[in-house]
């Protein structure tokens, strides 16, 4: 059961951008402004709604009162792109009676396609009228692309006697590597709270979660996360709050991982030992997105050597021959070589739907990371070899 | 029918490393000591045959007498790496009757498993025995992996009334992203040359051939290129030999990537207009690396969104606005917008063996950079999944 927060309202329709008539165009109300923070893809390719939410955060000073997505489309590398992002947004104000500059709009799916906003535009009026404090998971199901689960999460804690609720939906399977922000997530809470400490808070939360995960290595023109913080429940931000939104949004990336496109298994993989936490990190970062080691889980082959070697490519200093790695909690190297393991009773511990991977340098270094990425299996081919037809 | 300098005698026999009965070890000897010059992996994690070279090449001052290579082990990541390659080579050495330092051991296969230096050992006599100028293909069938067809290549030319000669042979499928080198290469030439000279001119050829491939981002652990050059043509190495050295190994490097692991497409990735080499080498490894391109090509699917996606990814600024985008020289995104290409005429196009992107951004930037890579398809999958059991 999740833990809405109360002051938000929660729409979507079928407005019939993408071809399967399935919801595609969802919508998200703060009754009153509320402060926002958002981080966007490091992709030098932005799409056209990620540009206008930079713009309107400026001019508004981090105050949003609606979240606009499609689905379907990406309104990116088109023509129209701009204009289709500002009309729609414009005629949403009008209707909301709100300040354009308070609308974020955001789209996912196809690059390069003209998006029509009379598709937009005609749905805006039952998307409206859909409006209801309990649709938050109705939602999260129409902002889903090539994902097979809808992906919420939410944390509540009391302070002072105050309860802060923190709610949040995402999507994503594919084109996942962050760079800052990855795919799209919206997360509302009625903690109060500044947009520039929003800021800072939602800025070190990603840090920890979107940006540690990895799906194919690809960061895409769309990545979006945003967070909306009504006041509603007259509890300032504290560090119970960005402990309570970094598990939110941990637990919405590992989501988008575990439905990795064609992936069966969630890895967790840590590295420490490392001179510091940012070599930790490409470390962790290279594991993650070697094609051989995530093929390897895939089979439930404890093949190790593939993992020493993705660590090495990351170009960052350690003596291989102090190197221990475990999978699955079994020591398979130490010291840079293979223990006498237990092959077969490994491979059958590599068959469970959680991988974990551990990579230690032995040594003074106190550097450390956790990343999580997904196996590779012959589905996620069959999924984009064939995505647009 | 390739051309094969004088002077060198090569042999190959099955000395029982991998489990299945086919030519595991080979040999090339330089009737005299040969110049030699060699490009190692990057990889922080190095086999223990890299590492001896390295020291032997640096004793003899880059001079090889003899190439000893086997396949189905890396001999890395293990107890007795080193001490395997120094008693195989010492003990080929003495039947050899020349310094151990001019010996040049190399090694590709598992990971992380012992390799019993007694096969080696015993099997030296037959593969001695074996030595035969005719036998270069039959080398080139022995340093396979999970290649699927052997992989050779030859130039020759007249200069002054003298040929020169040049003949090499390569293997390698997946673990395919050299960073200097790559995989095993060994170059045989009868041209004229010491060993500093060499080394610069193998480094300018290696630039474009093999530093310019990739099949799944992985840089191996055993990477090494290595040419012989003995002088038996009599004629100096010149900018004609500069020219066929890099033909040879461009060659030799397309074959990698056409019989990557699955592949069924060799794709050339041309990027030009960007400020300089590097970052149009950046741009260029960036589009072969992303498997969203990569699955795209395996399902003729002219999806170029994910081509000026990748684009960005590289982290090289340029205007996406200024972008166009040609596959199969059909231009398919001009100015950063899509054209009117007729989609059925482009993926009847894309159906054919070989796929040629180009990515141009206009304006004055003169830096340009050619790429090769492969399609992905589920068969990547299934070798990789499956490679050790």
């Amino acid at each position: 059961m999740l833990s809405i927060p109360s002051g938000y309202r929660f729409s979507s329709v079928y407005a019939g951008i993408r071809k399967v008539e399935k919801d595609d165009l969802g919508l998200i109300v703060s009754d009153k402004p509320a402060s926002a923070a958002a981080v966007f893809t490091q992709n030098r390719v932005q799409a056209a709604p990620v540009k206008l939410c930079r713009k309107h955060l400026r001019s508004s000073r981090g105050h949003v009162k609606a979240i606009l997505v499609n689905a379907g489309n990406a309104n990116c590398a088109t023509k129209s792109g701009d204009s289709v992002a500002e009309s729609t947004c414009s005629t949403l104000a009008a209707k909301l009676k709100a300040p354009l500059e308070q609308m974020f709009p955001a789209s996912t799916g196809v690059i390069g396609v003209e998006l029509d906003p009379k598709l937009i535009v005609r749905a805006l009026p039952e998307l409206i009228k859909g409006l209801s404090a309990d649709r938050f998971e109705d939602l999260s199901k129409a902002i889903m692309t090539t994902d097979t689960v809808p992906k919420t999460a939410s944390r509540e804690y009391t302070v002072g006697g105050k309860t802060v609720r923190i709610a949040g939906m995402t999507k994503g399977s594919g084109m996942i590597m962050p760079n800052m922000a990855t795919t799209l997530g919206f997360i509302v809470t009625d903690v109060e709270v500044a947009p520039a400490k929003l800021k800072r808070m939602l800025d070190q939360s990603v840090a920890a979660s979107y940006n540690r995960i990895s799906v194919d290595g690809d960061t895409s023109t769309n990545d979006t996360v945003v967070v909306l913080a009504n006041g509603a429940s007259g509890a300032p931000a504290d560090g119970e709050f960005q402990k309570a939104l970094t598990e939110v949004l941990e637990d919405l990336a590992k989501q988008i991982v575990r439905d990795g496109e064609g992936a069966k298994k969630l890895v967790t993989i840590d590295v420490e030992g490392i001179v510091d936490d940012a070599g930790a990190e490409k470390i962790a970062r290279s594991i993650a997105n070697s094609p051989l080691v995530k093929t390897a889980i895939a089979g439930s082959d404890p093949n190790w050597g593939r993992i020493l070697s993705a660590a090495g490519n990351a170009g960052v200093p350690f003596d291989p021959m102090r190197a221990d790695i475990w999978m699955q909690g079994v020591a398979v190297c130490t010291g840079g070589l293979a223990t006498d393991f237990s092959e077969d009773e490994l491979k059958a511990k590599l068959d469970e739907r959680e991988c974990a991977i551990r990579f230690y340098v032995r040594g003074r270094g106190k550097g450390a990371a956790r990343f999580w990425t997904c196996d590779f299996t012959e589905d996620y081919i069959k999924i984009n070899a064939s995505y647009r037809t």
